[in-house]
């Protein structure tokens, strides 16, 4: 069988999956999520062997020592994924909430209700873990779940998904509403990305290639971030010592991910005091720092910041500086070189605090803390299957929530419209 | 210069124009659509004068009737664009809203506000109170606004737009934020429809023929439905002058539209007694009925019904009747030949209601009411500026609401994430 139609047949069986999941009640989609769990465990030996090909075979073909990383499961991260599991069946069940409810002058009460999206499809690289955090989250809020995992992880990704489908062949939810893509080809993702008959969304996690990869091919609506460009402006009156904390946490605690900080922003009032301190404190932990021309009357020995800089998401223990003469100037940076991710200022000013939040129409907006908050769990969501910096359906980072649509119910009794 | 080029500046322009507008207060919003009102009244011979050029033209063109009939502008529709001017006017501006707020226990406090979706393309056929009610919709909500209407009413819809734009000129609203194309070539649509780095939304209002072309060239995401197969499923325990009367009003008050009723599902336990007494007024109201094999034991002289009735969007005075074993096999018919758009069940059944709102996933599901009230003026959104089936962001009638996202803002006072 050819690889296009050998793809409609997992999407057409995720279609008639997801409508039966739709109505299984959260009792026994939660005891589903535990026992995949306690499968994970009893599994261990069978699941390390598998895993042990793929690191294997990616040794051989010379993978990135960080990329190996990602890819090597160990007894901590099984165990990991089987305490995901349970923490997601701990999760309210967001499918059959009512989010509101009206009366209408005719009598008749109307409501949204929520309901699953219907069948989800998750591309993503290397990290085996994924399969089991979003094969749980779809589920839990009761949608279909295809996945396409890296090709380098095929033998880990499928010891997987054979484990959780133990679970659900003896179980109300039907086997086919977790599947694996388990062919490697590329041409396996393009023929997936084509079928918007049957698959409601698609959801790429990884880095910015992939994601480009995917939107370009996708006749489906796809949620994603290409990057995140977060800034931190320190206003004219803020709190020294809380800024430079804010600022360190943002930039240092964990570089790699999508929510540290890359770009300061200095008023200029307070430009001279500040980022002495800050720069000594960041130094010391090895980050480079690179300034525009003001920065760098200050900050003397500092690379000069090019324009390309004020783009970049380093990813790593690099910051661009700039002083700024105002708010406004901040807000007009953030708007011409921000990736609408998240962006926090640092602020004893009551009024400044108000317009950050109220003009910059990034997903995240803080006062006085960490970007490194703008996580689904830190904003407690419960979860986080990703963040989204479009616009449509989820702007942010996504929770179980986030998986689902409303439909309007109404209950009448009579009514005719005239 | 070429099409093209013109239409990435109206892009851009209206990028920026939402920028500025995302900022403007509900009062400025306000006036300005007030003044908007005033405006067409006051132009309304020039108004005249240029729609009857158009109408002209169409005559010649020989456009239908009916088309002719939603070109022609006259003292009551002008009227009533100023009164739906008005009435936006009078809406609670979504903007700004918090929709909810909680404190985490590191004492963040995290909230959602609404904040505009950016920049709405919305692509139509002939009418041109279209123009005015989605201009007026679009910047209530803080939106940007390009506007794409049919060729043969351009001369109106740049009419119209000369009389906005002169209010926009002198107000705090940017001129851009509503903007015609004004050249009449397919290629305008085209290039429009490849700007997904300017344009955050495509609404396309009119026929499925130009929905399905839209979605097929369209880079931007689409909100739409492609047509309203709406089912009413009459219980074996249903009040019966309710059913008789609901079902006539779904099907006869206004045939010509999507929320209109297509197909009749009727319990066999009640189709001997429930199917000659609908039949009967429906055939007195003009109504052609096609049914079933059951349906045409009990209704003699009907014409058959086949396969392609089930999937049909008659649009028209014609029925498509089945006569169901259980409400399984109702629901199990609308999954199948259902469009997600509007259902209603009539019982008197407690079990059977609650099933049937729980287990119908389309954007609208009622009890003993009419499929006529799936309209955002019924449901009370206020307005209403098109119907989605897409479960993406919007599922069902959309108002003001859906032509905005959420930001999360986040209150804190030093917090860092350890």
């Amino acid at each position: 069988m050819d690889i296009k139609n050998a793809i409609t047949q997992i999407a057409k069986g995720a279609v008639v999956a997801a409508r039966k999941l739709s109505r299984v009640p959260t009792t026994s989609k939660n005891d589903v999520l535990l026992q995949m769990a306690d499968g994970l465990l009893r599994r261990r030996d069978f699941l390390l062997a598998e895993n042990n090909k793929d690191v294997v075979q990616a040794k051989k073909s010379g993978l990135t020592t960080a990329m190996l990383d990602r890819l090597t499961l160990k007894d901590a991260t099984i165990a990991a994924m089987a305490q995901g599991l349970r923490e997601v069946a701990a999760l309210p069940d967001p499918v059959g909430k009512v989010t509101s409810m009206w009366r209408r002058p005719n009598g008749l009460l109307v409501g949204r209700m929520r309901i699953p999206l219907g069948v989800i499809g998750i591309i993503y690289e290397s990290r085996p873990n994924v399969t089991v955090d979003a094969a749980a989250l779809c589920l839990k809020a009761g949608n279909a779940v295809i996945l396409r995992g890296g090709s380098e992880a095929i033998n880990s990704n499928l010891a997987i998904a054979s484990i959780l489908q133990e679970v659900l062949r003896k179980s109300p939810v039907p086997a086919q509403a977790v599947q694996i893509i388990p062919m490697v080809e590329r041409e396996a993702v393009s023929a997936m990305l084509q079928l918007d008959e049957y698959i409601d969304l698609i959801i790429p996690r990884g880095g910015e290639e992939l994601i480009r990869a995917v939107v370009a091919q996708s006749k489906i609506p796809v949620i994603k971030h290409y990057k995140g460009v977060c800034h931190i402006f320190v206003d004219a009156q803020a709190n020294m010592e809380m800024a430079v904390d804010i600022c360190f946490n943002a930039k240092v605690q964990r570089p790699g991910v999508c929510n540290a900080m890359e770009t300061l922003l200095v008023h200029n009032d307070i430009a001279s005091e500040f980022l002495p301190q800050v720069a000594e404190k960041l130094k010391k932990a090895g980050v480079l720092l690179k300034g525009c021309e003001k920065t760098r009357t200050i900050l003397k020995n500092i690379e000069a910041a090019t324009e390309d800089d004020w783009y970049a998401e380093y990813l790593d223990l690099i910051l661009a500086v700039k002083v700024v003469e105002n708010i406004d100037e901040a807000i007009a940076h953030i708007e011409k070189y921000g990736s609408l991710h998240t962006e926090s200022i640092i602020t004893k000013d009551y009024a400044n605090a108000q317009k950050f939040l109220n003009e910059v129409n990034s997903s995240t907006v803080l006062v006085n803390a960490s970007t490194r908050f703008s996580d689904g769990f830190e904003l407690g969501l419960g979860a986080e299957i990703g963040i989204s910096t479009t616009k449509l359906h989820a702007f942010g980072p996504m929770g179980l929530e986030e998986l689902t649509t409303t439909k309007f119910i109404i209950y009448g009794n009579g009514q005719v419209r005239t």
